[in-house]
């Protein structure tokens, strides 16, 4: 790391940064110039972190170098991360993109069961539903918890599909893993350190959805949680973040985070264009857009009547505009050469 | 609600609407304009959710008249909410601004105490210490505990000082209210569901902050989900929202929302510029700017050795300065009048 | 418009709010809520602003119904504006997307040359210069101007590239627009009304940039503003917004803004994925998620020498790398079929 | 500044970089680490800035150590300036905080005349009022331009307060200097460089409004043209940012800015919290608010009839209001001590 001392800091204010460093065993260097004195130190960043030379007095600033997150980032492991389940089901790396369809909340077996099958013909290889739904107001509807975790491995079983759901509390996770596939952590929860921690001891892939106001080097951190317990299979989510514009879509998405974490990390990465915008009409051109520009997979909203359904209905595809969709989006996929 | 059909909407879609509506024991009213047709719809909003009227063919908006908290609204109460503690302290209403100060993260006994013993003196009523903390990066310090729990309450008892500390799960929850006598739930957290409504069935107060991207009405809406169980006793914190500029503040301190929020719900806020600012030389003044437009108290860092703490050191007083600075706030204080 | 009252306004509150309505030729509904009496008001919203109107006594909000933006509309003119230029280039509609290519800024009349050649061989229509260049510090190059004008004119004239260049104030309109045959309006020029006012009496197309914190509403408006004085031929272009996070990207690229505006305005709309991003590796993936949206065209900034370019060489492309990824959006450009 | 090398780059990149920076004057120092490169180069900054170095090959950062803004800045100078009016009126440094006061628009004589005998018996300094006037819709009044600039000058003349007024166009810029004391560039003009530029060679001191999304960095860079051109009296105003959440205020005010300002920059700082908050009911607490972190003064809206207002009635206050909030800041100013 860079430490630009105050202007008007002293000799002995200086001498305190070095000290601790080097009692820590970093090599520092110190260079004097006109207005500003900067010292540079090499070593081990978890034994002196920024944060604490920060709060030394007379220190202007505390620049890194290296980026704060390793396990998930390309300078710790150059090829990309690859996850592959039972069924042979690849996600990652120059595969074929995925795509995750269903019902933002599981309401009712037949529903998922139509849902699933178009999700099945139209070539899809995850099946999501929700059964714990956070909810910004504790007057909308909450979710049926087991029971829908149920009905997602019975259509999961009948269709051959993957399933997907999300977690919304640490206490919750097991009883999740023994039913789905993958396990999604979603926007509110992204900062939810007790969660990640958990979900980085379970032994499902987990799709980390990026916070609101996640800046990508946090979002990265937040999968850092996940792999520093061990758990190196997570699926990145690019679904929007907050703007000052929410007139006409929900949030705004950040197209261009793919490439630039396919750039810095190794993590598969999809989008999910439903959340991203919020409105049906979007749905088609911004999935082709994260395709177009490298997602490893697309996740979209399908409700088999989303006049009715208990959430989110306004950005769920009917049953016949997925189809249509999907086969659009499958000639894209079917163009896009293998992308390293 | 007024809903708004599309230019092009149809004479069914605006029939599938208000049968929907009056299926549900709404009464609708219909305007035809030149372009626009508007719906008003006058009934009990949980039946029949906006989000579900948006959902339907035709829709262009769904504008809401109420304000979609309740419990937390002065439509709903119209006189302050006041929190009366066991040792005569209250928060909220008239009452002088109470002052919450304390480390980031318990370290060792003697230092909190060294912190709370000057605390008491400059007339703080609550002390604040982490035992779980959240932190951006797996490789920072996570926190003591339960042992930590044990020096909150070992100290709380010796000087008389209310204690609080921050619960990051709800699985931490009865632990944490066997020892403090207020839980905070965190910024990241402000939509971690689970918890909010575990403390909502918890019998100890809830300082809740506000999220970094929350917008006043969620923040209203995290504290709905702890009051619908029955937890009335709801403190809400400013802390500092994120904004495009983080260069010279770690976030930025929305002090309108203090007498915002006041206008609206009737439950106490207090600010955060500690956490608001990031930088010690911006707690007294933003401390300031919290109680001058009314803030029902105030939370600030201290730390006995800020150079050597395991977390925030930088935007932490050392005590010298903590006392000097609480001296000018108490002269602050003395000078507000009562504020309804 | 729907005017909400605040639950405690008066019955004169009201008379006042229906007698401005009416004396100014609106019609007026009432409806008595239980808690919130609403009034709906039809008319022309030019004789009476919702502004007016929410500045009177009792007020809780006033919303509106209509775009504010007219002219800009598709509830106005719903076919597509297609822009023909003298040598028979259109712009918007289902036209094939248009390139724009060329320096930040003109520096030397060789190097504009054979950059030039460069996009006229890889099929681009437009060639773009900085002649008065915006810099956010005045210690940073400031723009050639007339001499940078003569050489775009010159280059244009040899290579039959349509011309694009910046103007920065409405004194120098007169002297653009000589020379040039679109002018372009900056992000930071967005809202300086009286160069859109003066943009809209001169007889050349505009193209206008979002400004950094534009919502998409805004943008209309000041496309407005050009419009109102009688020059329709504006292209909006989206060149990325601010964000909380500008650590890998400058901006936020909003892709679905193209869609979007595509749906409320007949205005052809183009992105800048250069400064939308301002790295070199980004710009082609998201000149393509541009197009894949449905963007009427892209504006790529190329540099004959990028190393030594006296603005943005970061986010310009050199020639070599420019021809190769016109080859590729190139390729894609004729696969998407014409969109509505 | 420092030069971060990409983990990649090669020996030639790193030579490439040297070679430029030490033909243009700059002394450098290589630190080779375990992974990453630094450059530390000393010398101009404006022989060769950082963006030129940013556009090499095989570079990944390029911090800058010294802030970029130099005559605004207190490394260049330390003590305050502080700005003197022919009639012994001082803003800035340790001088009683000033008052600026007036419509929002310029209407009729009368009208202004008895705004302005109310600010001058509350004790204002400054009488402001807009005579041409930016509006986000060109179907919103515009302003009366040379009459309201006469009007202006014969009130200020008859009651004694120096006038402010706001330019939007260089062009109009002499017109305006010919009526009034203090010229006021608004929060859209921040980053119109023709007219900062113009502003630097009048003869007048300048209110340089904030942008909606300038970070404080940008904010000073504009002062810095102005200043740049020979115009060093300029008084910066905070006047609310952008933020995701604009539902029950306009803009976010950063009240933080203000001290953080004063830290940084020599030049005086005031707010405005009439278009920080758009709201009548927050324009005491939040002019407080600035108050009390040490602001040089305060702008407010006021209207002899705000309901009629053409413009921004919503946050103005009548007048009678006017003097009773000016009563209770005076009173609050009085008893804050002289600030360094």
């Amino acid at each position: 790391m860079i430490i630009i001392m105050e202007r008007n800091s002293t000799l002995p204010n200086r001498e305190r940064v070095i000290g601790l460093l080097e009692e820590n065993g970093f090599v520092t260097k110190v260079d004097v110039g006109e207005i500003f004195t900067t010292i540079q130190a090499f070593g081990d960043k978890t034994t002196v972190t920024p944060g604490r030379i920060a709060a030394l007095e007379g220190i202007k600033e505390v620049k890194e170098i290296r980026e704060p997150f390793r396990l998930a980032s390309r300078d710790f492991k150059e090829e990309d991360t690859v996850i592959t389940f039972a069924n042979g089901v690849k996600v990652g790396g120059t595969n074929k993109p995925v795509t995750i369809a269903g019902p933002c909340s599981v309401e009712d077996y037949d529903g998922l069961m139509r849902t699933a099958v178009a999700a099945k013909e139209a070539g899809c290889e995850f099946l999501r539903g929700g059964a714990f739904k956070p909810r910004t107001s504790p007057y909308d509807f909450q979710g049926y918890e087991e029971k829908a975790l149920e009905y997602m491995k019975r259509v999961g079983d009948a269709t051959g599909l993957l399933t997907v759901t999300e977690v919304m509390d640490a206490g919750d996770l097991e009883l999740i893993c023994d039913y789905v596939d993958v396990v999604q952590i979603g926007a509110r929860n992204v900062q939810n350190f007790k969660l990640l921690k958990a979900a980085g001891r379970c032994n499902k892939p987990v799709i980390l959805k990026r916070g609101l106001s996640s800046t990508i080097r946090e979002f990265l951190l937040a999968a850092e949680h996940i792999m520093y317990q061990g758990n190196t299979n997570v699926i990145l989510c690019e679904r929007g973040i907050r703007s000052f514009d929410s007139h006409y879509t929900r949030n705004v998405m950040d197209i261009a985070a793919i490439p630039v974490i396919k750039k810095y990390s190794h993590l598969p990465v999809i989008v999910d264009p439903s959340h991203g915008t919020g409105q049906r009409y979007l749905v088609e051109p911004m999935a082709k857009a994260g395709l177009i520009v490298g997602a490893h997979g697309i996740m979209i909203e399908v409700h088999h009547d989303p006049e009715n359904a208990l959430s989110d209905g306004k950005q769920s595809l009917p049953i016949d505009m997925f189809k249509e969709v999907m086969g659009r989006l499958n000639a894209l996929t079917s163009t896009l050469s293998p992308m390293a």
